[in-house]
């Protein structure tokens, strides 16, 4: 139970992209290709980003990340977990994010959880995370979670994995 | 800006006595003496003590702790306030934490919150808090905000404020 793993949600545990393509059809009746997600923000890709984020039952009803129940429970019984997602900024979204985990993760327990705003105040040794701009200010092991928006970062002192199996691996 | 300050919200900035003796009078029309409330937790002098915390309402309703916008905005001019609150734990209380906070103190950016079950896990040169439990895992400067659950609470590593006049002329 030595090392503390901070392990994202949003494009780690939740599958927010096909969440946000679902929401974004369902408003405007656009899809979107591979090379439209591919390298881009993900407020460049989908027009009315701000508005999903800030809607009631956005969060609380994403898909998961698939194997992501079986590689975090891997985890948790080897390591000490926190999750700690970026939550703050938007108006409705903390109680569907801690419903939505303490439903699809039950083994997680509330005192696992930290919702901020900025992740650089979080103390840990690995950080598993699909931002760039969290794991850059992170001073532990960083392990980029792929997702469309960071498929053409390179930076060697990064671990990218492309899937909860091959996060296990590492572990 | 070199220092971070960590404050906390339930007893600091927000009144939960009385509001937890509001609302325990309107439920049962039980009043409280000094002698009912000091040193003792929480969760003995207040029967339905559980059931307010999970109530929606009852954190977006709460009072301001006498001074709290003045002191902290004072702080927050001065140092890097982060508000780090205890709040996974109850089903409801999120999003009423984060909008009471933005209501009452908008000089505190969302930037600049932690909603958490544990706060031995973020990082800080200064905390201040009213709840033993959560200085005593803290490794900087310690302040003991008092309530009356820690009014007996004697220990010389801890500085106590009575309230936010004391904190202002800390610092």
């Amino acid at each position: 139970m030595g090392k503390t793993i901070l392990v994202d949600m949003d494009g780690v545990l939740a599958d927010i992209y096909t969440q946000l393509m679902s929401w974004e059809y369902k408003k405007s009746g656009k899809t979107f290709s591979e090379e439209d997600l591919y390298g881009k923000a993900e407020d460049v890709i989908f027009t009315s980003l701000k508005e999903h984020l800030n809607s009631l039952g956005f969060f609380r009803t994403a898909p998961l990340v698939k194997d992501s129940v079986e590689g975090l429970n891997y985890l948790n019984e080897k390591y000490k977990v926190l999750i700690v997602s970026s939550a703050t900024e938007f108006d409705n979204c903390l109680n569907d994010k801690r419903n939505w985990l303490t439903e699809y993760f039950p083994f997680i327990s509330w005192k696992q959880m930290i919702f901020c705003g900025n992740k650089e105040h979080i103390k840990g040794d690995i950080m598993i995370d699909d931002h760039f701009k969290n794991l850059s200010v992170f001073d532990g092991r960083r392990i980029l979670f792929t997702q469309p928006h960071n498929m053409f970062i390179h930076d060697e002192t990064l671990e990218r994995v492309f899937n909860w199996k091959e996060v296990i691996e590492k572990f």
